[in-house]
């Protein structure tokens, strides 16, 4: 290589491997706490679309005979690699040990009986999850099923639950939901960004949301950790439930955990690129329309619709 | 492992392998038909755009020599899996035997001699998809033009053939608009849903749509079943053509097949994040204006804006 | 196979091999110079943001002590398979050599000397963009500390780096644009065309961004190749920095490098779905709000918002 | 590419193109039955080995609660893709239509029936060989105890099944016979052929071998098609039971399926690199030394060694 | 599927999964601490040579700058994934707990204690196995030399390394054999397996190798467990240096441990299949011409052949 | 990690990153040409395999109306993979360049030019190859003939091309020796070498072979590079086919060159494990019987058997 790149490229190699001028920058694993593996939990989620839906997913062919047999091993994979994605995410977490004070810091060093009481706890999680998948299919069968009765170009359950962006986006968002619930860190918001990646729907798994819920076509949906969302509810593509503003404190940070995202109540529908923000209230059986920047409640049955366009 | 945990996933096992509960979110696959898979139509695609732009896609250098070889291997592999790929859409599909009468409806027993034709209709229609590439080439040649005369950010042809999301959203668009002509059901729509993944442009293969065709950017685009757009049409990002609402029948489900979406006549431009709603039509040469609201006819030539904004 | 059908895939394949009437739509790749390879260059951006955020991304579990071999063997391998993809993009690109005057052409026959200083070429820009990558860190640190500052939802520098699709397209932006500084060819394009496939944020990579730049959630954002962005800038989903019209040459051609995106000053916020069209400047500390159309300058501090929507 | 080159390429492409020259070494695959693939019966014999040895092979933990949920799932799967094995074999077999006279003919036309009958044979053949596999079980124990018992470096049982290549030897031996009892061609072949291309270990899949066999380092054993060996044999590396000689027909071409291989009754040694050649028989509790070649009956309980080597 | 097959087949799953038959062929794996894994000490094996023969093998273009980053890396990633084998290992390893009284056992119920014990026993092995690299090198580097100065079919030392079995044969076993001495169980005759079933070479990592030790073809060579080879030996293709007979315990199982393989003084040649048997000494200088048997000491510097053939 | 380990692995780094005392153990690679791979070459070969006998190996479908278009793109692509090989071989090779007078030396500086004129020879040698594979297909023809006629066991000639592994290894001897009359380096011995491990058959590339050859079974049997192999010759397992001493130059080195291999006469059949060595000659029609060491001529005809065994 000539002589000249060869240098540059050394210095390169030097500035970029100053250890510490990389506070904050660099993360430092821990042997057997790796960090969460996006190839892992693409697999996880992989695996409960089989369980939860058999015969869509997965490879097997489904039969009466052999569903246990499947739904037996699948659901015993997620338990083994959930269990140390959910490890991987305890040891990740900063606040697990109440050590973090603000962004940048020191590597925690761990004892090894930490990381054992992580191990079981990981597990015990990993095991709740298992538990709750039943009901989670429940759930997810009313989405499907509203999905289809409120689009008329859905030709069959099938087409729905194998194709619609929507659904997928829901399932994972249910999936997270539900990890996030069992005290998970990290990992819930990898499995809706999988999901955002995929379908351009963004629902932060922190958002509360009810059965038959539909989101058409999808791309562009920002769905607010705080967000409620009653039953029955449609989104259109580009709808924001986002927030209008938020309290600083004392150093000019963002005050987290502070409600600040809209509620949704029952049979509302949201047309597409519609922008709804702050703590507000949309009512029962409300209708938004497209293209608007709504920061204000809206009545129960009320319909708001845009300004007359110039011609 | 724990006792405890073990029981949980083993009760959790049971009861997501309740086969009779399942009705409808459950799909027993056939043995010799199984689901249309997405890697394999995948591969179909990404054979069908070296066939279409060869050197563009593909491994293969390509010479004035060997030009023939490799279209005659490409077309070869085309239609032996795609051949495959629509038996198992036209067995998935239950309206190929009129037994859909719900969503929800037990599996059909398919006999052996069924089979057989299926097999040799999905033959006959692998070939005569074959043999309208060519054609379908010519039309996607006046798409890469438009999209570059367009565009004052396109250094190349090159450029646009290889980078453009818009070129890849109209192609996944033909080849599955040409299948759907062809009777082949479910695989259209996923490859058009292929596409809207990867681009965020969400284009129903069943939408008609001319020469010359354009999409900028693209992500947020959404083209409905029944939409009609003429030749020399640009759109840009966030724009959509949707319907407005629907009819429902007596059990208040949205009736299927009534034409719902615009018609956009030749050399209509549509800025960003437009939503154009309900069978409507905007005339020749009219131009719609970004972040609006459009549900009524725009006269040819016109030009609609947003109301002013204030400051 | 059935005959006929034999024949009709035997018609197709003569038809779709017919070289001379494949101008423009065939790319006659150089041996020596195939075209610049996306899984490649996933490679690149994987390997470089390993060397940017060390111990995130890549395999490696980071330590003190061996952060220096790890950086060492990332920064050869990036050196080594950039240059092979630049050399194919300098190839690539017609206007190396002067010799496009449309975008339809003849395919350049180039000599063995030729291929040589380009090769020389490629190692050369290769090298010093290794030698911008310590620089490069420095102004992705401030993206991350803006985009962990301005969303209360961000639960940990952590977190930021590893899930948020802002940082993602930030970062591609950011590679893609000392590339194209550099003189790269279409490469840089590819780079920025990969994070909106992932996120949905499409930047182009000749714009020009300052310091702390924040999107938050992000699908749908469009940055146009002229826009200038200050320090300290955010925007939200689905914003549009975009060209309001262009003037065509004698042909009807658009003219290509003219100046006609927008200009946005230190502070400025824009909020979601807002698009902003043509050379204009938004002062600094302005604000925009959600789904407007914004054609004219904004003066600094001001705050435009949508008018009221009808109820 | 030099012009020179490229023609003599081209003619090449020629020569080697011209179909009527190719008789016999083309092999003309149909549509729907394609070559026995040798990475779809490694699968085959890998699920196998998952199910006659739980928790060594195969990716599963098992317990006694999730056992029958693995054997049920690798059982179906070993079902499913054998079946499909089994119909390429009996396509391939040109003894199953009786059109063979020579070594070279033509490809035979298959009509759609013909395949129908082959795909039921070959279904029922594959739930026939599965209903084998409890005893093939049964008969491997032995081959176990045998190996762990004969030999003083063995650590335990784990390591001679897991590592030893005598075990992985046998078991592909004890696969493909029970296959071509049930009248499955070619596959036996190739699945001791695998065995052969690991270990240096060729038994021919039609040999007849009893209980507690075992061979020790093995590189080298040749097992004729038509040789016995009784109960608690065992061979050393190097060894052959070979035939001696063959009978011709009139063309000169050797007699197929005639007995010309040795007979090796209980409890017979066998020393590294001895070869027996010819149907004679060694008789009960026989020993044969290293290095010697055997062409006439050993009585029982004899011991035949090399003559003195000279010094 | 045929309803007589479902039955044969799920009558075999149950056979198969009756757990309490199973005893001693079938392996319960402990969660935490999974069977060494062939593929995994496939990539150690690898990464060793890639260490131990810089350049040849491994990815790395090496450079005299470069050098120590690959080194670093390579070393680094050797002691992660050595470790976790290692522990494997431990817990394989029925003796590291002293309650193995027969091959077949119930499964040892190990304590979260016993894990951690085990996991920093296999942390210090594995450390120490690092430090034991660069002596392995040098020794290496003698066999390089005796293969490339007895061959004179070798045209450089570059193809001895690459390409010759020999070597790989040989490093394998050094690798293994360091491992074995420094207590490592099952992992070291998995090594030395794969390198038996890539070139027919069978050495025991428990054997005893000196210097400038250099086989030749190799395939069917074996070299027992307490075998002692000196300095500067050469062996060809198909030598045995095995175990005549070995006393047998009171249950007529052969006693372990017992040297019962060949010793081998410096400078001894063995020719092509040749059997060397039992506890005897060849001489220094000694030469044991091909095919042969021999079962008593040979003297220094004699020379042994084979009695005359018959013509 | 553990403080003492981790030193122990600093100092271990340090030792085997002394890059002076690595002269000869160490290969710097040279940027443009890096060392042949097996894996390209294991592609070659089944390319190779591919088109000499079609339809049996490569993926494809073949008939009479698609064989050129198979033939034309795996020829090109052997062609291209094939030229990059030989460039790699060409470099590698310190022959080429006459600058290698011992084993270890270093590494040759070689200038742009050099590398463009290996090139320009890569090129021109693989197509020569190219154009020699119609004749090699005509010669493997008689190979097959040869294995179908000789073995009693053969079902059809289908088994012999697709299942025998005499047939792999002489069709890699073949593709390899016509490579190395070419003058291609270090390729050729990696072919054999290749077919070697799968086989157990190590033939030098090297070596002259006739027409009509046959292995049967295979394992162990040893070609020499100066053997000289007539028509019609049939060997079986174990043979070998040696050098019996080599004269040694002024330094104790072997002389390389020297013919010292035998030379077998047409139709000579040799017994399995017989060892012939030296360049003696086996006259016409003769056979040699197994397990026997043979140092001198053998009559044309003759019959040469091992002496009685004792009982």
């Amino acid at each position: 290589m000539n002589i000249n790149h060869s240098e540059k490229i050394i210095k390169a190699i030097q500035e970029l491997s100053q250890y510490d001028l990389l506070k904050g920058l660099c993360h430092e694993q821990q042997e057997s706490s790796p960090m969460p593996s996006a190839k892992v939990l693409e697999e996880i989620v992989t695996l409960c679309r089989a369980v939860l839906f058999p015969g869509y997913f997965g490879n097997a062919s489904i039969s009466k005979q052999n569903l246990s047999f499947h739904i037996g091993v699948d659901v015993e994979r997620i338990h083994h690699i959930l269990t140390s994605q959910i490890l991987s995410g305890l040891c990740f977490d900063k606040h697990s040990e109440n050590i973090m004070e603000d962004g940048y810091t020191d590597f925690p060093i761990r004892n090894k009986d930490d990381i054992r009481l992580l191990r079981e706890r990981a597990e015990c999680i990993s095991a709740d999850y298992i538990a709750a998948l039943p009901n989670l299919r429940s759930i997810l069968a009313t989405d499907v099923l509203a999905s289809f009765n409120g689009d008329p170009a859905a030709e069959s359950i099938d087409e729905v639950i194998y194709c619609y962006p929507g659904i997928r986006a829901i399932s994972n968002y249910r999936i997270a939901h539900k990890m996030l619930e069992l005290g998970v860190p990290m990992i819930p918001r990898m499995i809706t960004e999988m999901a955002h990646s995929e379908t351009g729907i963004d629902i932060h798994p922190a958002a509360t949301i009810g059965t038959h819920f539909a989101i058409d076509h999808g791309t562009g949906v920002v769905i607010g950790a705080t967000a409620i969302i009653g039953n029955n509810v449609k989104l259109y593509q580009g709808v924001t439930l986002g927030a209008k503003s938020f309290p600083l404190d004392d150093q000019g940070h963002p005050i987290k955990g502070i409600p600040r995202h809209p509620i949704l109540k029952d049979n509302v529908i949201v047309y597409s690129n519609a922008t709804i923000l702050g703590r507000i209230t949309i009512g029962e059986n409300a209708t938004v329309g497209g293209n608007i920047w709504v920061t204000e409640d809206v009545a129960p049955n009320a319909r708001v619709i845009q300004s007359k366009a110039k011609k």
